[in-house]
């Protein structure tokens, strides 16, 4: 294997694999990043945690074929530490050695056996469409947060994907909370696609999806593949069923209001900065005009905020955990957002616009539980 | 007390007293910021661990005089979260309660009772001067990060300030470097000061010194006094002696060279990407022209730098830990950096120009030690 390689290129495809490679990994070769010269097309690398995998090519000038897999760590501080300049690159095939030469500087490091780096799955028999990258974008950033971390639960640990031929939706709940974004999408699959993205997948796809042109989606019953301009992330699909969302989502209310986005999200934090010392739960009370947030019973001392919003229907008063809705005032990015209510015993709706297309609840915290 | 104060200056004021707050403490108080109110200057806020105290005053309109201990976290919060309005300040004096209001928000919060609140020392009996800013800030940077996490020689976790009728000197060691920072300083103290001041004192100097005017310096055996603009920090000094630190500085050399402090810096950074995987221990080899620095029997690879020199004198081959190394790199600011060696069983000195205002010393690891 001999290439000569840019370093800005170089480190650029580095940063993008490298979110796939193992932290800490029993198997050893997983912190590592796999790398291959190819004539026709450069140098691929791909990382895997067995979970999810990234691949990449990068533009390179191969004069021999070959591959090895090189310890993320290491590659990635010296190519980063390395001058925009062109690097030679050498691999000793016989002990899985680089040697490497930029300018004033040479390394020489130790890798692992590229054929004991596990392949990432072909994604087979599989149905396959496209979505515009910006949308996929916000439905996964609206939906990420709102996952469950309890592992004896692993369906919840990721994000619902359902896909028919009208449109796509992504759901995710811990079971006190739930965000639900959906996307019309006319499309001609055969049959509808219902799977499970693992948490961390959600994750890689919002770092990794620049807002521009097309993702593709191909996905089979055990495997997602998603084409992001270069970049490939492939990743399983967790088994078992997912609750069944649209029973829990209210269809009507008695209670409706707007509300400034980014007052609101300051009256929470505020209060929440003395609700957190205790349950981090806050009490909302909506009547004309006037939205007013308290903390509950807390020990530690009291907050009062109050807000103007535009009322339609009951005054209302609920007690909900502040970080629940926290957490979706900083993702949404519109100026003014709707809050449905039946009652203190029924979930809280935060929508961003008129219509249905994004919906958020909060469970409410009983009163005295 | 009661009172009324601008959002910004206060939140200005609390995190420049804030740095003394004790993170975790056996005394509870102490996690707290002591507020007092004088009609004649505006709130005075004080924070200490025992170690260093801050003190600084804030424009405010008093009402009502008195003083309260709120606790650091909570009011931090807060006050960073309110918008930049008029807050109005009340306590309740046999409560130790907080009543604040700003705009469309209310807290109240517990306190503690001002008088548990411990007082800082006064610095009677002491000698005075004044030192530039930024002469001293920049003293301050140069020796702080060599001191030594060895809390069983206490005087070496501090930094010697000693201060003649012609100059300032700080001194820090962990015995297997050293740091020197000289200043000619004519004053007319009666005698000569010879204090050790803590690790932690010469960080938050470093903190809280702007490059402008003068620092006064107020210092009797046991305490100093900085009085910085308008904020006041005070320090006890550790006791014990401080090694003779001129006993160990060359007085001669038999190699001398300039090189490009910046590619110096990133040569040894990229060595030590593949050195610290081991001890972090690097050889720099001079000879006419150039410097070679390569990793010492490391198991993990190897790495070889090249570097343009100006030499004077023999050449020279010396193992060093390359730590130390980055350390100074990083602190200093001048283009070139002087090396001068005698041999690879002598320290190595680090200087930044010409005379002998600024010396580093780091000793040599011995080969196949």
């Amino acid at each position: 294997m001999l290439l000569n390689i840019f370093q800005k290129e170089l480190y650029q495809g580095i940063q993008i694999v490298q979110r796939a490679v193992s932290a800490k990994s029993t198997l050893p070769i997983l912190t590592g990043i796999y790398l291959e010269a190819k004539k026709e097309r450069g140098l691929h690398l791909i990382a895997t945690d067995l979970e999810i995998g990234i691949e990449y090519w990068v533009k390179a000038d191969i004069k021999e074929e070959g591959a090895i897999v090189l310890p993320a760590d290491q590659l990635t501080g010296i190519i980063r530490e390395l001058p925009a300049a062109d690097i030679h690159f050498e691999v000793d095939p016989e002990h899985y050695r680089l040697y490497l030469k930029c300018l004033n500087s040479e390394f020489n490091i130790k890798g692992y056996q590229p054929d004991e780096f596990p392949q990432l799955p072909e994604v087979d028999q599989a149905q396959r469409l496209s979505v515009p990258a910006d949308i996929f974008k916000e439905m996964v950033d609206e939906v990420k947060f709102s996952t469950s971390t309890d592992q004896t639960q692993p369906s919840l640990t990721g994000g619902l994907m359902a896909i028919s031929r009208e449109d796509i939706r992504l759901v995710t709940t811990n079971t006190y909370r739930l965000a639900y974004s959906r996307h019309k999408l006319e499309n001609d699959l055969e049959r509808d696609i219902l799977a499970i993205l693992p948490g961390g997948t959600l994750n890689e796809l919002s770092n990794l999806i620049v807002a521009q042109g097309e993702i593709e989606i191909i996905i089979n019953d055990n495997y997602v593949r998603f084409n992001i301009n270069d970049i490939v992330l492939i990743s399983r699909l967790i088994e078992g069923n997912f609750p069944n969302y649209q029973q829990v989502i209210p269809k009507e209310y008695n209670t409706r209001l707007k509300v400034d986005r980014d007052e609101l999200l300051k009256a929470v934090k505020r209060t929440s900065l003395i609700a957190r010392l205790d349950s981090n739960v806050i009490s909302l009370s909506v009547k004309t005009d006037e939205m007013n947030i308290t903390t509950v019973d807390s020990d530690s001392g009291d907050a009062h905020e109050s807000l103007e919003i535009e009322l339609e229907g009951a005054e209302q008063k609920i007690n909900i955990d502040a970080g629940y809705l926290l957490d979706v005032l900083k993702v949404l990015k519109d100026d003014v957002v709707i809050m449905e209510m039946i009652g203190p015993l029924n979930p809280l709706t935060i929508k961003k616009s008129e219509n249905d297309n994004y919906i958020y609840l909060i469970m409410p915290v009983r009163p005295g539980s």
